[in-house]
């Protein structure tokens, strides 16, 4: 990382970029009101910072060693003077505001029909982005793989029609790209992109999303630590993208016998994340819970830790859904959900990060 | 288990216990306004419940698999028609009422000025039960053990100061045992006594601390399951004792890197154990998280996700601590906490167990 | 699973075969000398196994449940009458046969000489296949990517290195790709693919290395069970694509405190998937343990185990390498593991499988 | 710890030994050929080692800062000029010597008759130590719990067949302690005592039975990293017992889906705990396994990891057996174990630990 002077001149600047470019590696500049800081993206180990700290208007040059410096708060502390919240825009819809957001939807899409019907719920209950399963990550070959699963022409059909649904019920929509081949497409037509947790380590995949410059969804691995999380998105901000919503889903259960939740809801992660980076953190509590009657508890309990919004799964109808019915709660369960969640923020007001 | 006919006679019971004991077996009558329904504690593999299902008085005889089912709220409902939660009396506090618990004080008592300055202060802040350790369970043997730790009389001396100060500042208490020989030392002391994460499958210990008949915080290991924490807790059940506060203070964490908190505090347990049992559960923020500034979320989630209380380490300079000072709040930042989560509590109002 | 008659005709197993198709399944025939076994590649839950139990040359058609089948050894045994051992031939190596097969190189290849030394070492040494890494997948963006993290004509270089030095040391070679992007390219160069423990869920990875019909080196993620190891591995098998050696390298460490090895080689895998699966299993102690003083030990441990090989990291003077060098030992030491190992695959002899 | 200097006098030892005392804490005195070395036992955080440096006599005064140095080879290295393997005598039995020790027996002593027809079956196979459990930990209160779960005589009784079948087959026995109120009843009749994996963090047990003075086999806890087993490990030896024998028996396993086997062996925990302990270390399969199909694999793996011994759970006829039938192999199954295993040792060799 290279502070600048307050008073480096353009030219002085362009300097040192030129420099850490013919190094092979990648500039990153932040101009803050009062002064300036480069970081470095790529392998730091071989950066002469003793010469780059005799470069003219250059006042500090060092590594840093932290895997994530990019997205982390105080790296841009620096350079702002402050580290604000990032606020991501997605259609009319702020995520990370003062507001908080709820995003629902389907697990998968089955229909236009039963897109539609859910999608009309949701917004009735108080959501304000639509989600809808189109490239379903299965653990099993043999089983349904959503509508993604067949053609390209059923693929390209389901994303019309989850476009559709979002504008007529003014709704920015997030669906999930599962490999490198669906990036095109699926960019032309939502709002948000999802990375799942089974795609969380796949930096390429990452690297080739986070390209197309849309907001991204981005959720935590069950087998990651949350540096790890945080490591690996630095290989989106490093492609210039801080539209990046974080997202927990819950972590590998522990202990013997009985498993009563499909994965560990790890809350600490909210506060702990928050603290670590500016980017808006959300929660999954469908995906953790696995089970319908703890959505509300946790969605409650995620909230109150600090989260800035939340992903639930809803159908109409939850038995007759062709993928995790069992952990669907339906729009009116969600209307209770979110005006709970809403009170509860407004309970506990703005709350101090950087104590 | 046995359900007796609605008409069965006293002497109809009597006659089906002495033969479940003849067997080398306990029986744990549950006498309800409409029938009354006969455990088995043992080994009921040996049961004949075929003969038992021909005993003049009984309508049905059958093997429960569970291996907890004296604490479950299904096994209850047979004889009770409904499963009320238990309200567990500790001097003038409920735990598991309409109101929140929070239980408050030093990590270890290290001086009675110390001890009563803390209490004074989480009393004002607002707590309704004193917690104080003196027998520590420490990983080192080269750590600071507690004053229990040292001779006798000082542990007895310790327990003098925190019945003192409960009574002083009308605050039940509550203290750890770690080992058998503590147990009856203790028992005259407090108001509830703990058993702490580290011994929580102890089963001797289990069964001689509750053999004292008084209220008992039992924690839940960090490497166990929701299961095995349910059944080691029929242990104390079997004893006949279920006046249990089961607490959730984290499970190890999971991932590569660096671990931001000491443990994972699993909040889904809190709805989980909930449904399961009729028993209170609280949180414990203080020994999960492993740093202070996390506790306010924490323990805002706790309360979000149904926890009947908290239990948090307080003291009113945490850095002079000898053990735990990271993790300890100060008496101030306890009232914001109690105040929030007392608001949280009321927003969300009563919440359905039986969904 | 659709069973046909042992003198079920061509005609009538195409019309089965032709039925699966029209439900937008894949028929996977297994012709045994006795029988001939058809598999459902797909969302079986839709399949009309009544209907199909009817048609002429059916002996039995039923849904079977396990995530996995294609690849199990107990499927596979209804159309062989027996279930053999899979052996994979790359160039001149076979994997899974009677003799152990040892993969062994840099983890980076970092130049043509560096190279080169190392592969003429390992070769002395006994090893019979050279590993090195181009794409390396790296926690942080900040650190060495493999010198395919430059341009393509950097990583074709690196290929074409690869290529030259297993033909001038007469062993097949094995690298990793880590994106789609770099299928085509590495498939040209390579005997054998590597995926590795992070891309493991990648799906989409899989599928469209598998189509290359290429022998594929697949490694367990440090976070997934078993099953779902293998339940990733049937969708390469789906692509008709079954020469998969599969490589336990190491799940999360647990516990509280130091980490003395960077993941938990988890051996018992090895016994448990050779009794599920008829593919090979070896072991990678390198990643596992994370340190060269282990390397030994481990290897040991994993032959005795019952695993058909090693993938060894190897340098000349680990302090240079640029990723991993604390892990890496000298082909000295590889000479010695090589010879012991042996030593030992002799002494315990010809394993059962099947008791 | 206190390094003396090699002239130090008798006098000069003893009066840093009484300033200790004077402390509260306890003197450990290892006195080498060379030097003697003073290990302080307790709360170091409180010693004076500026002090301690001034005293005549004294070389170097320093604060340990590892949880465990009274089993460490590092420490002890200071004393004795190099850290040789420590050999446990039990009866005629040496277990951490060049030969390898295998213990064997029923998982719970049933009758007499039982117990006598598989010590004889071990002792035909091959084993050297006879263990047989009475108070068995279980998860459930209404599971069998061993003859120990009865009466006291039944107790006395069970114990007495184990010591007359020890007696009359040559073979040391070993049995479980699992609370505090068994340590004087149990200790009269064995010559191994065990702490089972539930009871690892039980340091006040653990304490109690170190003073007996015979030598323990102590299993390491299914949630706990290795440092802590041994942090544990080093209460036993701060009551000057260092006769431990250390056995892993598997992890909490990870991952989603099915468990394959009941827990996950760490053997890199064998050649990590020899290097820092010169305790011996043996392994546990049938308690990993929970199925008797691996326990060869296993052992053979143990073994060739660098395990000492092994302890193997044995029946005549496994399915007979009242806990974990499951588990058990059969007397000829152990032979064949024992020959392989000790195959491998010998084909082996010596392995260097200091490398």
């Amino acid at each position: 990382m290279i502070i600048m002077k307050s008073d480096a001149t353009r030219e002085q600047i362009n300097n040192v970029v030129n420099e850490i470019k013919r190094l092979g590696l990648r500039a990153d500049v932040s101009r803050g009101d009062f002064r300036t800081v480069i970081g470095l993206v790529g392998d730091e180990s071989k950066a002469p910072f003793d010469r780059f700290a005799t470069m003219p208007g250059v006042k500090e040059a060092r590594m840093i060693e932290t895997p994530y410096k990019l997205i982390s708060r105080e790296y841009t502390k620096l350079a702002e003077e402050e580290s604000p919240q990032k606020v991501i825009k997605a259609g009319n819809v702020e995520i990370g505001g003062s507001e908080l957001v709820f995003m629902a939807g389907p697990c998968a899409i089955e229909s236009k029909a039963q897109l539609f019907k859910i999608a009309e719920g949701v917004k009735m209950a108080g959501a304000h982005v639509l989600r809808g399963g189109i490239f379903k990550p299965r653990t099993s070959v043999h089983s349904f793989q959503g509508l993604g699963g067949g053609s390209e022409e059923e693929a390209r059909e389901a994303l019309e029609w989850l476009r559709a649904a979002g504008d007529r019920f003014e709704m920015p929509v997030v669906t999930e790209i599962r490999g490198e081949g669906q990036v095109d497409l699926v960019a032309d037509y939502v709002d948000i992109i999802q990375i799942g947790a089974r795609n969380m380590y796949d930096q390429d995949l990452l690297t080739s999303i986070a390209r197309k410059g849309k907001p991204i969804l981005y959720k935590r691995h069950f087998g990651a630590g949350i540096e790890e999380f945080l490591s690996f998105t630095e290989y989106m901000a490093a492609e210039d993208n801080r539209d990046i919503i974080l997202c927990e889903r819950g972590i590998l259960p522990l202990g013997k016998g009985r498993s009563y939740t499909r994965y560990t809801l790890d809350l600490a992660a909210v506060p702990v994340i928050q603290k670590e980076t500016y980017l808006p953190v959300i929660i999954d509590p469908s995906h953790a819970a696995g089970r319908r009657d703890l959505i509300f508890s946790l969605s409650c309990a995620g909230i109150a830790a600090g989260a800035c919004g939340l992903m639930i799964e809803v159908h109409y109808n939850p038995v007759e859904a062709l993928v995790d019915g069992q952990q669907m709660i339906t729009p009116d369960e969600l209307k209770e959900v979110i005006s709970t969640c809403q009170n509860i923020h407004r309970t506990i007001g703005p709350r101090k990060i950087n104590d």
